[in-house]
């Protein structure tokens, strides 16, 4: 009997990843990769962990299964993740010796302290209290090629697996943001709401995924609103004031769940009551920049070509001030990555891509005009990964007397 | 009739902290300060926002109000918070200019652009997505003293407003610990009863407090166990498996809140059911080196020296193989901060600082044994921040038929 598949990225797509990168070490004639970034080693080699002060680099040479350099508190958990791998640790950070001395002792000793590497930066940073030596006075020997942005640009394009775990993601952050929507009423607080409905939908999830569901990251669902309620939508990064809601507030949401370290990004302008014939205005004008930003979602042509689109309305209706930022940005193991729907950015979408399209209005003194949905490039242009309603009578509350 | 005041660092603290920064830019006859971390601009200015692909600045000069650089969607966030500062914004990123372009432009109009500065790094750096070119080759006729632990060392001791609003968030943890460990039950899971113990403490904490209430960061109140349940609880730095509690598990749990931006730590082991002789003999050891760690803190001591005597119990009880870690960091805005008690790390300790203090001990195949307490460094010992109890029959729980 197969055991049911936890939603994870399985071995043969990290060792594919690994294999990829290597290709390209090999094609610039070097002999391995360093990387000292916890999310990099994540993507590598499907190791998670929550770093901290204490330094941890991944290694990758041809033909080898990858070297984990650990922190000694790590020892069980990398064991009991499953992941292969050849783990050597170091006591604790700063420690008698420092870590970055212990990981050039064991180069040393494997015969390889004399390489020519990759290396996405020169040493372990953290502004959790990191402090240390650089690899280049390390291994006065070494070749070093710094290629910070290597597996960054790797990421840019997700894998059918990682697209099904936006996908699953994004299943329970409609979920949190139903309820988010079911229990706004005149007089709830911000924090309440958000709180019951990510709190439920967060059991709902786990206890519907059982065993299958490995959060490797943020746990469960969550929806809220950020202080986007009533005219504090107006600001786009506003931050948790706690606001009480009235009759009349325009809300601008947010919600998403972690699932096998991936997340989905789905936001909403909703209205308490029957909203002003100006906010439906500038609702209908978000609605048709959403549109417009969609149907520019074509593989081979620049992202900025999706911004400009937007800006084209900002411009016919006269909205400018109320712009605030671009059209949307990647998304996948972070919330926000590169690239962006912006002006300024002409990367090519390319099919597997994944982006937030989330054009905004806001009006001082009225509110803010956002849905985020995300979307995955296709060959022919784009789908929907979210499928929250979008329209303004799906998303206006009725009072309840 | 005054308002009430606000859980927040006030606005002379800001300009205090600004005035210290200063003086050692004067002290090295250089003209100004230039960062591009979040974290130093909250911490010169009290303006706090979500850092993402968007870079931010924040320049420092003699006898003028700080200079914010930011990206046009904090406009009305900054004015909004009331912070004093002289505010310039970049329409977007990576836009038709890139913004580190428009930085050099503005500090050009403003006559600044030769000055000698002291930087705490060259330039502003994400993992979101962020790629620009250096202040080094963007200002060639500027001096440039690279001073990137200057703020970090401002941090490490705490203000008397820092350590209140310390002392407030562990009011809350310890309520949303008390909760956790109130639902704590065999069959239930990790997460329902985390879920349960945050939200409930986080109505309460926000009804409590009211409009004094700023998170400015994480809000509300939290408890945990990160999957630290069971033989689980054996991995320091495990994550959340959504375990189901079972009679006879040890459960090493953790909780804090936010508030002004500040958290504290708190962290308990408890046992579901009378725990075995071997539970009690280990949680006893653990204990007796928390004592020693408290014990050991002395301003003008090194913070080796906590570690050290810890490391002595380890030894005296022969269990060198069940330790993983040192013995505490020092926290405030971030949940781990330099220094650390370590065995290495040789910096004095001084009266303000704040540490966690959390000797642990994890036995494969029976669980780990901590506590971590947040303690103060005061003129001639230290002073506890936490106060939820640490002894064995009060972390207890009872199983109910």
């Amino acid at each position: 009997m197969a055991e049911p598949k936890p939603m994870i990225i399985d071995g043969d797509e990290y060792s594919a990843r690994r294999a990829r990168l290597l290709g390209e070490v090999s094609d610039r004639e070097l002999d391995g990769f360093i990387t000292f970034s916890g999310l990099s080693t994540f993507y590598l080699t499907g190791f998670h962990f929550l770093p901290t002060e204490r330094p941890a680099a991944c290694l990758l040479l041809p033909e080898q299964p990858p070297i984990l350099f650990l922190p000694h508190l790590e020892i069980e958990h990398v064991e009991a993740t499953g992941v292969k791998a050849d783990v050597y640790t170091y006591p604790e950070y700063p420690g008698t010796e420092h870590p970055m001395e212990h990981l050039v002792r064991i180069m040393d000793s494997l015969g390889i302290k004399g390489a020519s590497w990759m290396v996405e930066s020169l040493g372990y940073s953290s502004a959790e209290g990191y402090r240390g030596p650089k690899l280049d006075a390390l291994l006065p020997d070494a070749h070093l090629a710094l290629s910070p942005f290597i597996v960054e640009e790797m990421r840019m394009v997700k894998s059918p697996a990682e697209i099904d775990l936006i996908r699953e993601s994004a299943r329970w952050g409609n979920l949190a943001h139903t309820l988010l929507q079911e229990y706004c009423a005149p007089g709830q607080t911000e924090n309440e709401v958000s709180l019951r409905a990510s709190a439920e939908a967060s059991q709902a999830m786990m206890k519907t995924l059982g065993r299958t569901y490995v959060p490797l990251g943020r746990a469960g669902a969550s929806a809220g609103f950020r202080g986007q309620i009533g005219q504090n939508s107006a600001l786009p990064h506003a931050v948790n004031i706690n606001a009480v809601m009235q009759e009349g507030d325009g809300l601008v949401t947010g919600a998403s769940a972690g699932v096998g370290g991936y997340g989905s990004e789905l936001e909403r302008t909703m209205f308490l009551g029957a909203p002003s014939a100006q906010q439906r205005e500038y609702f209908e004008y978000m609605l048709q920049m959403q549109d417009a930003a969609f149907a520019a979602i074509r593989p081979g042509e620049p992202c900025s070509r999706v911004d400009a689109a937007v800006m084209r309305l900002f411009e016919k209706y006269d909205l400018a001030d109320y712009w605030r930022h671009h059209t949307g940005h990647a998304l996948g193991l972070l919330g926000h990555e590169a690239p962006f729907f912006d002006i300024g950015d002409d990367t090519l979408m390319r099919p597997g891509m994944v982006f937030s399209v989330e054009p905004g209005i806001y009006v001082p003194g009225i509110g803010g005009f956002r849905h985020s949905d995300t979307v995955v490039v296709t060959e022919t242009g784009m789908d929907l990964l979210t499928y929250y309603p979008r329209d303004i009578d799906s998303l206006t509350m009725p009072i309840r007397d």
